[in-house]
């Protein structure tokens, strides 16, 4: 455990004033995340500008004290917290949207601004950033471009990476770094900007973003589709895909969540929500055609835009609190498969919780791939749900899948990494981490 | 320069046999690209497996000759050439699709399928693979994930990175490392994979690529736009793009590239062709906007599908041969600018040409803001042309562009790596490159 030595502190005092933050209140505020996990930190800093930024990690590098970049601690794997000590430097101050610009069709933001709040900016310009995380109304454009964060419309419109253009990063050391483009393409050497998405923080920290968004499409409309079986609703789901429609969203409920938010109809096992975004008449035609595919599969089919819509998505939003309420315990990873392979995966997850006596959800954004699995269980059970868990995440992998589509390693999947990864791609990632970071003080400990 | 030894040559025809070429008719098939430089390598491999890539590879770092990775030499910048002698590995042989599914939408293919090829056996399963560039019906996946390459429809699709799930990639000194998923999402660990996507063969050999597919957009409408200026031209298409359309592609043509080829309407100074896919009816109600758009800017507005759209694609197409007609030589660049630059750049880029006296060209995706530069010079103005590029270059990075879209930088635009990439930033990437490739003997002399 490297400490923040005296000297460093009255620099940070100096530097920082009232942003530093020793006393136990400010410390414990910046201890959690949302995988349950509490590490104190040593101290928090709160910078509001690139150069502030800077030399703390300059100091970091001078004075030998691990340096942990934090958005809004919405993360679910540990990834911001201080497992080994070291200052917490928390981004949210540095909030300003530095740029809209609806010609070049780019935005550029600090890391502190939250995902919404430029939604918001951008819809009142008739502008749109698609990536949507369930977390949207807390989490960082930071914190979702340092985990390369994804969300329902992930399916039509990609993940975080397919709209970062370039960042400003500033080093382990303190050099500030402008990396990548302000155009919508650029191949001039190595991809480093892309690099940077989804390093969790490890190679650098991003002080400012420049994005590539999209104009609003005009018109959206969701559809609501229950069956009377998980299979039904897969199956279902499979065949709208293969209708050559491309939703902007396709999420799945199974029957444990079902009954977990006291779904009103009660033949309803598994449901699944579309929406369709893009001109009136387009959308039109894609709900029309889905409707035709699903009338003789679903028990019901809803169709709603604008407010009813939002009831809808309620439903969906209102599952991870739902599944709360039920007051036991559960683990929560984000796996995806194949999308052919959901069908087996599901039946064989289940099959497995049965043997195990434990309960299973699995729901999410099933359109790609991506299932959230959650093994609900009492504090007397974790045994058996750590085996459970360890014979689906196998399971993932022998359907050909991966262990996280979305929320990444941090601490809580990376004991998992090398079942995934081969040796010498782990090899090459660490050496790369020593590239950016040869004394390992930025983020220790995270994802390997 | 390290050349092939004896005993490497022995070992090369013992392992490929009459596909190790030695002889000058076979060294001198592989001299060129489409740059206009020629290297004669030492030596040409064809393999035909991974396994047999595995072992030049090892070889190459036993005995210490240079190994030059090489699709179908379409490149412009010398990419795929043996500027430092050794052994050119020509993977046009793999050239197997190994699995359309399109449950999952995923491909995977050999290095050496030509874009072309896959997109047809893809159409024909009502999927589509959107990278298109104007070199598809030559050039390689492979080619194209080592080059990032792009194409018109980059301004709807993005480019090639948008779609590479995963590669199997085979390191110098021999190892075979699969990389990324089979699943639409993945963030386990550091993106080792985008790092590849547009490396120019410099970090590792593709024997392998998994690449996201779409379902095939069921319509499609091309709509031409004549314009009497330039900028009439540009505005307009910034008017289309910012009403909230999203066409597949909108392509710029300068008066200079409607004078080579001789477009009919002689009062036309600016051309946009617009191309709009999606659902049938999303589409009609694009292209309406479109045209109400541009009704009172345009000289003349023409809609086509089918057949007669792929007459009015001809045209673009024709303008690199037409150009060729004019019989001088030309410079080759492919810049970006920020959209709304576009109309300065052009007007700044040709009054400087009207100083140096040459004839300029720019033309090509000016939706996503990626022009083509060319200067048209005969064989004694070359120093002007030279001193003109400089300023032109200069001129792109003033105004916050990129000096590559999608060509690269191979050799042609080595030079210019350090005015465009931050000196710390290249250190970064020479150390990546460092770490992948420790005795430098994959592609040397390229991006650096
Ligand atoms: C209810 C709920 C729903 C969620 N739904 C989704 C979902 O649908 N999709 C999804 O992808 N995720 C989801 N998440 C996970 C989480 O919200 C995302 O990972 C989010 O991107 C984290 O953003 P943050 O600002 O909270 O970052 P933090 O949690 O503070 O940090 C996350 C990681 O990024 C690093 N980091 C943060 N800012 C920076 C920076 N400026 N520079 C460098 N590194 C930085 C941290 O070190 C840490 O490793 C959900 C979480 C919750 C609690
Ligand atoms: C008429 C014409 C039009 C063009 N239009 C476009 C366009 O619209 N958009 C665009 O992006 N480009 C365009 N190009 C450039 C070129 O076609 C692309 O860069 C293309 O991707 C190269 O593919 P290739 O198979 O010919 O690769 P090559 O030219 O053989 O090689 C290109 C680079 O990739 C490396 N490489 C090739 N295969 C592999 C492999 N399997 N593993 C590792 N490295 C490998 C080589 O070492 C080299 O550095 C055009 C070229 C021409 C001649």
């Amino acid at each position: 455990m490297r400490r923040i030595s005296k000297t460093a502190r009255k620099a940070l005092r100096k530097l920082l004033g009232p942003r530093f933050l020793e006393d136990e209140a400010g410390r414990l505020s910046y201890a959690y995340d949302a995988s349950g996990l509490t590490f104190v930190p040593e101290a928090v800093a709160l910078p509001e500008t690139t150069e502030e930024v800077s030399r703390i990690l300059a100091l970091s590098y001078e004075e030998e004290f691990p340096v942990i970049p934090r958005g809004a601690g919405t993360a679910t794997t540990g990834g911001p917290l201080a497992s080994e000590g070291g200052l917490v430097l928390a981004l949210s101050r540095m909030d300003r949207i530095l740029e809209i610009n609806p010609e070049d069709l780019v935005v550029v933001v600090e890391p502190g601004v939250v995902n919404a709040r430029l939604k918001e900016a951008l819809a009142v310009r008739g502008l749109f950033y698609p990536p949507d995380p369930a977390s949207l109304s807390f989490s960082t454009i930071g914190g979702n471009v340092a985990t390369c964060a994804g969300g329902p419309k992930g399916l039509k419109y990609g993940v975080t990476r397919d709209y970062v253009l370039g960042v400003e990063a500033v080093l382990p050391g303190g050099e500030v770094l402008p990396l990548g483009t302000r155009t919508l393409k650029g191949v001039m050497g190595y991809d480093l900007t892309r690099l940077l998405v989804g390093s969790e923080g490890t190679l650098a920290v991003l002080t400012k973003i420049t994005l590539k968004v999209l104009p609003l499409p005009p018109a959206r409309r969701t559809l609501l589709a229950a069956f009377s079986s998980e299979e039904a609703a897969l199956s279902g789901m499979q065949a709208v895909l293969e209708g050559g429609g491309l939703p902007a969203a396709a999420e799945f409920l199974d029957k444990t969540a079902l009954s977990a938010l006291d779904y009103p109809q009660k033949e309803a096992r598994g449901i699944l929500l579309f929406e369709f975004d893009g001109t009136e008449a387009g959308v039109a035609e894609e709900v029309s055609r889905a409707r035709e595919t699903l009338a003789t599969r679903a028990l019901l089919l809803k169709e709603a835009s604008g407010e009813e819509a939002e009831a809808l998505w309620e439903l969906r939003r209102g599952l991870s609190p739902a599944l709360k309420r039920l007051g036991s315990r559960r683990t929560a990873d984000d796996v995806v498969l194949p999308r052919s392979r959901l069908p087996r995966f599901l039946s064989e997850a289940k099959a497995r919780a049965r043997k195990y006596g434990l309960t299973l959800t699995c729901f999410g954004h099933a359109g790609d791939g991506n299932l959230h699995v959650n093994i609900l269980f009492q504090p007397e059970e974790e045994a058996r749900a750590r085996a459970l868990r360890e014979e689906i995440l196998h399971l993932v992998l022998e359907l050909s899948g991966t262990l996280s589509g979305e929320h990444g390693v941090g601490l809580t999947r990376r004991a998992w990494l090398p079942a995934e990864i081969p040796a010498r791609a782990l090899a090459l990632m660490q050496g790369l981490k020593h590239l950016f970071d040869p004394k390992g003080l930025l983020n220790p400990g995270k994802i390997f």
